[in-house]
């Protein structure tokens, strides 16, 4: 599990280009701001307007705050026939050369997912009798397979249960890992329903250059930032593979069938394995599939293997699980039905990079209410224009402003919300505004997240983590 | 685990003929011997010559009892560059066009092993103190990786253990399934070490159109027969894939640190494998290596992942353990040893399949003294003339008697077996007096066999087939 995001389609020398007229422009601006002399303003001003000939010189384009270089004027044979490149979506690259990030719309029609519409938003309100949650209310999570059906059996009394799930790449969270597991927790809160959580620390054993001791490692840190998110130990199981698949021959029974009914061509199409990937690499889809079937969990389900599952996860993890609905029917076990959601993008904006090593590019879990301040402030991406004047004139672009996308993830108040948009899109707020308002969010939820986390024991890790009974009876 | 035989670069309407035409030649004799009407005789005779001239018609060669099609007036194409065709080594097929079977000399160039000889063979005695296994006496374990290194660490006090295996495709095991066990529980007498025998029900379930439970149920009934070898319950740590991957969490990272350092070119160069094959076969390799790695089982060796494992097997599984091999210093563990065997030869001859679902191919442990008669007075394919007269004059050939090379499996006494051996080929001895000495040698040995076989309880299986320590110190 994967959801990193990057810029595709450019050649580095222009991105860095990009990136440091950016990162000049948000000089200028703070300069103006700080009331800084004279003289250091000039000097900014200098460079910045010699990056910008710079930059037309290279990419044929005017450079304009807020519109990353495109490509086109560099390699036009990678247009699609439509005009427009294809955003890369799948479980290790997330790509697209649009500030405002992915095309969801055509994602949907790509996967062959049905948008969340306001019908099914509605559905799960009166199913639940709940308001529905900001993420659903806001099309965060915006796609799903087979909803309908699992709201169907539901008023029939029939229950199901959820499934998510994070890859352990290192010990470090960012706010964006939180969002399917606060998302997930509404969902057992309001259904009341069973939780499995699978690290997969196997795969990033696979995947990168790190010991089976740092991946176990990393998935039991991991755990403490999810067990945090308030979830009841009663109604949820969080296992590692390295430690669950030699603790349960139902669950390796489970991955042996999804093996025998999925070929390497198959996985080639779905994944893009090449002939050089190790043969656990090809492999390991069927491990994460598994869990999607009830009977890899005799000891909450007694046995049975027709419970629904539910899984609530980012879109990029899709190609697993319509690989896992393909074999479903196939070995005698129901389809699993899903809820995608968007991407969180990285302070730099919806294209760039959100990596774990670079403690710039997201909120951390761990940071302070200083880092969070200074980062926001320095690098969240900003859709407002170069000066004050301008932007008081013709206003900010919110869909392309990280500050105003963050505040789209965290900030509950509909109306509130709906208010800093205008007032952002029409001008009358600036971005130091905005990006105050994102900050003054931020802080109190980490502050929060840090002090759950405290209280989360090893003792109480080992619980979650020990197959076990849950409070449900199947 | 497979080591099934079959007959290889020939149209099936040829063999069928030849298997016709030497039917027919039997029955002409046992009619003679039997004393019949002359009339059925006659029939049988004029039925016999009329194969013969088809025979010579669709092959462009003369019939010869004893020598099975070669195919070659068929297809040219198919010879090597040394005038004669490759035999086929790999865990799946075996085929040689040779009625001696197949060329062992040249799979140990080929597969760049080493060849146990006589200086082998004394040093194996010295150490252990014991007169050498038959099967070693008689070149039936012939081929070895680093015996020698196996055998230098002994004589510092350095212990070794056993690994070896099965593939529980049926619940129906022959004589010959029982070689690798009978020269496994040698090598634990006479070293006194521990022993693993991995039985392989994953593997079955991925090629075989086989249910799990059936895999995993022929799994436990073939641990009855393998424990009705005499192994001691002590030393011998019996397990089904299916349970023991879903009760050793180190075992599975074994398994993945395998998976992690083989690509799917490598298993496609040692196992053939191809883009259609299901993604269980195309990792299941690292599932037969990892036990070759005392690590896997820390309830035996204490956690210690350096003690030296040595692998007797039937030559056909050596391509898995070639990888093994190969991936071990990369994982830090001390590559596995081997000791190879030939193959254990169908009735009808060392050419022909021998299969569990054709009864009449082998020798079953469960067949009754008449029915192990009938079998080698009708089945066994004779080395000898077909008149009593002719073979007085010109001998039997005891190189493609299957009743001889049975023999040499089976009887222990090194002078009786050459005396056999020369009276054979000189004529002295018949056919029939041949198979009846192997009769007699077959009918006491499954009679003991099934008499071990039903003591074995159900809660012995189980005593066996659970993880726990062995009566060792490691």
């Amino acid at each position: 599990m994967s959801n990193d995001i990057y810029l595709y389609g450019c050649p580095n020398h222009i991105v860095e280009l990009y990136e440091q007229l950016t990162a000049q422009g948000d000089k200028v601006r703070s300069l103006k701001t700080a009331k800084a002399d004279k003289a250091d303003v000039d000097a900014a001003i200098q460079l910045l307007l010699k990056l910008k000939v710079d930059y037309k010189e290279v990419t044929g384009q005017d450079y304009k705050a807020g519109c990353p270089p495109s490509g086109t004027a560099v390699s036009n044979d990678r247009q699609s026939e439509n005009g427009g490149e294809e955003d890369t979506v799948d479980p290790w690259n997330v790509a697209t050369n649009s500030a405002k990030g992915v095309d969801y719309d055509k994602l949907i029609v790509r996967f062959g997912s049905s948008k969340i519409d306001q019908e099914l938003v509605d559905r799960i309100e009166k199913v639940s009798g709940q308001k529905p949650h900001r993420f659903l209310r806001r099309g965060i999570f915006f796609s799903h397979r087979d909803m309908n059906q699992v709201l169907d059996a539901y008023e029939k009394q029939k229950s199901f249960y959820l499934y998510t799930g994070r890859g352990p790449s290192s010990q470090a969270m960012h706010v964006g890992h939180l969002i399917p597991f606060v998302f997930t927790k509404w969902l057992q809160d309001v259904f009341d329903i069973p939780l499995v959580i699978q690290l997969t620390d196997d795969e990033k054993y696979l995947w990168k250059d790190l010991s089976l001791e740092d991946c176990h490692r990393f998935a039991e840190e991991n755990a403490k930032d999810i067990i945090a998110c308030g979830f009841d130990v009663n109604k949820t199981f969080i296992f590692s593979d390295l430690d669950y698949m030699g603790s349960s021959p139902e669950f390796y029974r489970n991955v042996v069938k999804v093996q025998k009914h999925v070929t390497f061509n198959q996985v080639k199409g779905i994944f893009g394995f090449s002939d050089s990937d190790c043969i656990g690499k090809i492999s390991f889809p069927a491990i994460q599939a598994a869990p999607a079937f009830s009977s890899s969990f005799p000891q909450i389900f007694k046995g049975r293997k027709d419970v629904q599952c539910l899984i609530p996860c980012a879109i990029d993890q899709d190609p697993y699980f319509r690989m896992t609905r393909d074999v479903a029917p196939r070995i005698g076990y129901p389809k699993p039905a899903l809820l995608h959601s968007t991407f969180f993008p990285a302070l730099q904006g919806a294209q760039t990079k959100m990596s774990a090593s670079d403690a710039n590019s997201s909120i951390f879990l761990t940071d302070t209410p200083k880092q969070i301040k200074n980062k926001v402030n320095k690098h969240a991406f900003s859709g407002g224009k170069d000066t004050i004047e301008e932007h008081r004139e013709q206003g900010g672009n919110p869909d392309i402003d990280v500050a105003f996308m963050y505040l789209t993830f965290f900030m509950e108040d509909d109306e509130q919300l709906e208010k800093i948009r205008q007032d952002y899109t029409s001008g009358i707020l600036l971005t130091g505004e905005l990006k105050k308002m994102l900050i003054e969010t931020l802080q109190p939820m980490i502050t929060a997240h840090q002090e759950n986390r405290k209280n989360v024991t090893d003792e109480m890790v080992k619980q979650f983590m020990t197959p076990r009974p849950l409070n449900f009876n199947f």
